[in-house]
């Protein structure tokens, strides 16, 4: 692994410029000192340096997802993690990440300058630029969601997908409904297309046949039903299976608005158990993302990682919630 | 949950004899403390007590697997999970299985009776009595390389053999072997279905036809090598892909049997990276599960479910470990 020294060597300057680059010392240039940490990092200086003793200090960023509100998905998940963070006594910051933060600094560069020794990224898409740069990062690094291959510095978290929409089709086959749609997520993020093999798996392990028509990619927010609702209802389906409880809730106010009713016309069934999926009319049925322990598995996994275990993957068991927005199938 | 009193009334016992029969005490018949006990379980009394805070004990237990010697498979993954247990001040017992303990005592009433707060358990095969209970356990439990569906106090915890099995292919591939066989282990065994469908799909991946004539189940032992390596050499097999390291040393004393050279004239890749697998001749190339890890997580994962926190699997990368029993394909 390099040393101050190699780094000072490669470029030419003194060592004591290195240092005060790598430090954050303020009588250098803007420009020394990115030199300084992008070529620290290009060497395999950065993950050295932070797993040094005595720093302890992690970061989550987060993107694409709401989280300042107890009722919004990425809320539980800080507070589990930084529950589990306080307990081994390291330090969270919490950091709102952008495109353009994204483009102006690289990933590693970024740890490294601000001196975190790990990171836990949430709603990060497959297609941001420090997602690509993860995959060859040598900082410890969990994504929620998110798998990357081969990268034995990198983990990822998430919710066992095959179990819930199992649970789910398992529910509404068991309430007698053989038509049932599948509203999924955004195309472009592997939890979807998880979903979607799931889905398609578990209609045909009950001996249904998952119907085309009746399976359509959204987006993760209410406002997609509208676009496929007529359609599923066109196509006779009598349950509505949704990607998250969001695209539940505005399945609901679709079907209402096509004058039928949950659950006595279609039943419908959410995934999350965000905290307004027990507020809507009817109550939500779903599949619980346990959030809190969500968080709590990432800082797990994080630390396993910062600790050299190369865990790839952590998932938890998803959840069934009965509540009032399904019903028996009736001919 | 039940109480001591519930159990007493159902019983029609006093609750001294309860307690007594549960804290093990020496006055009362086997028989008494045995029906407390099962009544215990059956009421779901088990879990709260082993979840009072105070008990810090748990326990492995392991069956076909050996562990006694540092080169032997089980060895290192005991020292991980005692060391992440002695950090978090648990005491860990190990306890060889056998049928016939399983057959005398549930698992349930095994722990219950021991004080134990949950179990890793080694080398158990699906078929096993113990494992069939664990499906309805409310004990903490993990399970090495074996996934229980649905129950929320058991976990699984493994090395990724997709990741593996597809590091292996990409790097025969890369050699420019495409006529590859698989050598697997016991068909009984849900990481050898795994290591199945990983080798298919990563054949796929890679543009090559898995073909039914060299892919092969066997045993985890070097003597199931005889009765297979003949027929994939008879098939025009240039490597060949093992499902572990003892299976891979049968196959290079096959192929030597059989008047040819490893790597020269057939390449031998293993699984599991065991201290043998360096003094091998050649020393083999395979694919290494870090044992110390799997402990650790195993750890990890058990104290989790102990906790409440509901993972349903862990799995750790695998890592590519290049030595000399794979070579180019010469035509």
């Amino acid at each position: 692994m390099a040393t101050i020294k190699d780094i000072a060597n490669k470029l030419g300057i003194a060592v004591s410029t290195v240092s005060k680059g790598l430090n954050g010392a303020s009588d250098i240039s803007d420009e020394m000192r990115q030199l300084v940490l992008d070529t620290a990092v290009e060497m395999g200086y950065a993950s050295k340096k932070l797993r040094a003793k005595g720093t302890r200090k992690v970061c989550i960023f987060i993107e694409n997802m709401d989280y300042e509100n107890i009722d919004q998905f990425g809320y539980d998940i800080i507070v589990g993690f930084k529950l589990s963070a306080a307990r081994r006594h390291w330090d969270v910051t919490v950091v709102p990440a952008n495109l353009n933060m994204q483009t102006k600094e690289k990933y590693d560069s970024y740890m490294l300058k601000n001196g975190y020794s790990g990171a836990f990224l949430l709603g990060f898409t497959l297609h941001d630029d420090w997602v690509t740069q993860v995959q060859k990062t040598t900082v410890p690094t969990v994504l929620l969601d998110n798998y990357i291959d081969r990268n034995t510095h990198v983990g990822y978290v998430g919710t066992d997908s095959n179990e819930g929409i199992d649970l789910a089709v398992d529910h509404l086959y068991g309430l007698g409904h053989t038509k049932i749609a599948f509203l999924n997520g955004s195309k472009n993020s592997m939890v979807s297309e998880q979903r979607y093999q799931a889905f398609i798996q578990s209609m045909t392990n009950h001996g249904l046949s998952p119907d085309d028509k009746l399976i359509e990619y959204g987006y993760y927010v209410p406002d997609c039903a509208k676009d496929h609702v007529p359609t599923f209802l066109k196509h006779g389906a009598t349950a509505i299976m949704c990607a998250s409880d969001l695209i539940a809730s505005g399945v609901i106010a679709e079907v209402n608005k096509l004058g039928l009713r949950v659950p006595e016309d279609i039943s419908v069934i959410g995934f999350d158990d965000l905290p307004l999926a027990a507020h809507l009319l009817p109550p939500l049925t779903t599949i619980r993302q346990d959030r809190i322990d969500l968080g709590k598995s990432a800082f797990l996994l994080l630390d396993g990682l910062i600790h050299n275990v190369t865990i790839s993957k952590l998932l938890l068991r998803a959840k069934f919630v009965q509540r009032s927005s399904t019903a028996p199938y009736k001919k």
